[in-house]
């Protein structure tokens, strides 16, 4: 039997707090050596677009095995009026073998992603933080503000937002509102998202640094998840330098894929050796924040193990609460 | 829409002359650089079994692009009573990326199998070949004869067959006599398939030569589809000594894999260069047999061009004849 999740029963299923727990257990597991994430494969020529096969494998009490299928084709929503990433999750039985859910990826990989800042902020953020800044209103940015709010144990009070599209922020502003109860005010400027908050999440699509570092304050806490590109980047060698933590979702992916990290390591700022998995602060191999003046930065590019664990939560969900559809295969 | 097909949908719509002619042109695009075969991930430590996770592309007018994920977990029978491989093919359209179908991949895997061999029939063996022989009864074997059938068109008379196991024998001659209207002969020994026989199909699971090289008959031509590592292999160094042609599946994979080819090549038998993928004979790049008297050997181990090919077919003929259920995720 195959379970078949679609969008609207995974967004039945799936609560940040939930996938926040899951996702830290994955960066755990992948320290601790009893989790997998192979090389994804990526095919373009000859179609128009990308796709981003997925694999991971997570073991521990989660034993958890799934790939996510994820295309990326910039031309679909002109067109054939659809979305240009599209995603589904297949979770097998790590005993058997067998394809046991099938699941739509879209939510789960802005939940995923949104979890992961999460997990930074509740183990880098200063413990008093209570306010945030995000560069981007869109999807992405939504579910990263409410990463940040389970990843400060729901005390964050509120969010200040730049985009340069004034619909978008005013929708963001509207709908997060409503859903986290914190007080979002919109800015004029990047440049205004850098005072009086505690933490700042750069969620952007640009591929050159988004802000000055030397105007970051003193004992923030930065989360950039855009650029995944070597010679892309949201930060600048500044903000990188003034850091007394660079802390990646994985270091091996980070090291091969982020901009931010690399851009700084080439031109000799930093060495390859500062940058840390964050599952080493969560299992306490490496020490986290030791004062509250420190720049921490975390720069996290999609892995599958963040899809794995996700999905594999909300199969679990899906069981335990009788939603979705059976299919005899 | 997602059109699902069950292994029932796939069984009513998938037959053996379809299969060979989109196996064949997923050949030919591979030669003519218009298709893609990533190398396959493969999963294991910490589950139990092994899973490979197989993309590919094609182009030209078939428009391929779907992943397989199959299983192999020896316990499978054994603890709970389902098999040891397990399979699903995602297809996604290739204009938008969208996954459009997912199928029972365990039907497509034996049937592209036995595919690949049928188009290696009808290139390189004798013109008038009747009769074949084959070792090994089991469920991979039948589609073999079938693809042998077909890559003859339909003018295969007899089938000498051995197996150690006597009641897989008379199933399979039982079932292969009602299924394609020919005479099947089950042998007592392996070396009664030598004699008498225009074509060899090698469909076993042993990891050592199955026969003597030296009791080929001239004209004759072979066909090797189990041993798929490197130090394991079905013919042995005297067989593609003889031969004229050591013509692979695709060149690359069984120059990874194929221990009927590795091994001869690591003794100094032969030269790598003497291997040729079959879409250059498909294509007219290299000729085929020019005598009645050569020996020709044709090696494949499985690569997801020719799963995305036969997905594509059942996927197409599922539209086109209604079959299968949709889901809208």
């Amino acid at each position: 039997m195959v379970r078949i999740l679609t969008k609207d029963n995974v967004s039945e299923l799936l609560n940040m707090a939930d996938a926040l727990e899951y996702v830290e257990e994955a960066y755990k597991q992948l320290t601790l050596g009893n989790a997998l994430v192979p090389q994804r494969i990526a095919i373009t020529d000859p179609a128009p677009g990308l796709t981003l096969i997925m694999p991971g494998i997570i073991g521990g009490e989660m034993s958890a095995l799934a790939t996510k299928i994820v295309s990326v084709y910039k031309k679909n929503p002109e067109l054939y009026n659809i979305p240009t990433v599209l995603a589904k999750i297949m979770v097998q039985d790590i005993n058997t073998g067998d394809i046991v859910g099938i699941m739509d990826g879209s939510l789960i990989t802005a939940m995923r992603t949104g979890a992961a800042t999460g997990v930074s902020v509740k183990f880098l953020a200063r413990k008093d933080s209570n306010t945030m800044s995000i560069y981007s209103a869109g999807v992405q940015a939504r579910k990263q503000v409410s990463g940040v709010f389970y990843g400060l144990n729901q005390k964050l009070e509120k969010c200040k937002v730049y985009d340069l599209k004034k619909d978008t922020a005013e929708s963001f502003k509207t709908e997060i509102e409503k859903e986290l109860g914190i007080d979002v005010e919109i800015m004029s400027s990047g440049e205004d998202l850098l005072s009086n908050t505690d933490i700042i999440v750069a969620a952007t699509t640009s591929t050159t640094p988004i802000f000055a570092g030397e105007k970051v304050l003193e004992g923030t806490h930065i989360s950039s998840i855009g650029a995944h590109a070597p010679e892309a980047r949201e930060l600048d060698s500044t903000t990188i330098k003034r850091a007394s933590l660079l802390i990646a979702g994985l270091k091996e992916a980070c090291l091969a894929e982020a901009g931010d990290y690399i851009i700084p390591i080439n031109e000799g700022i930093i060495s390859k050796d500062a940058i840390i998995s964050i599952g080493d602060i969560i299992t306490g191999k490496k020490n986290s924040r030791t004062s509250d003046t420190e720049i921490t930065v975390f720069k996290s590019v999609g892995i599958s193990a963040q899809d794995v664990a996700v999905g594999k939560l909300v199969y679990d969900r899906a069981l335990q609460e009788g939603v979705g559809q059976d299919i005899d295969f």
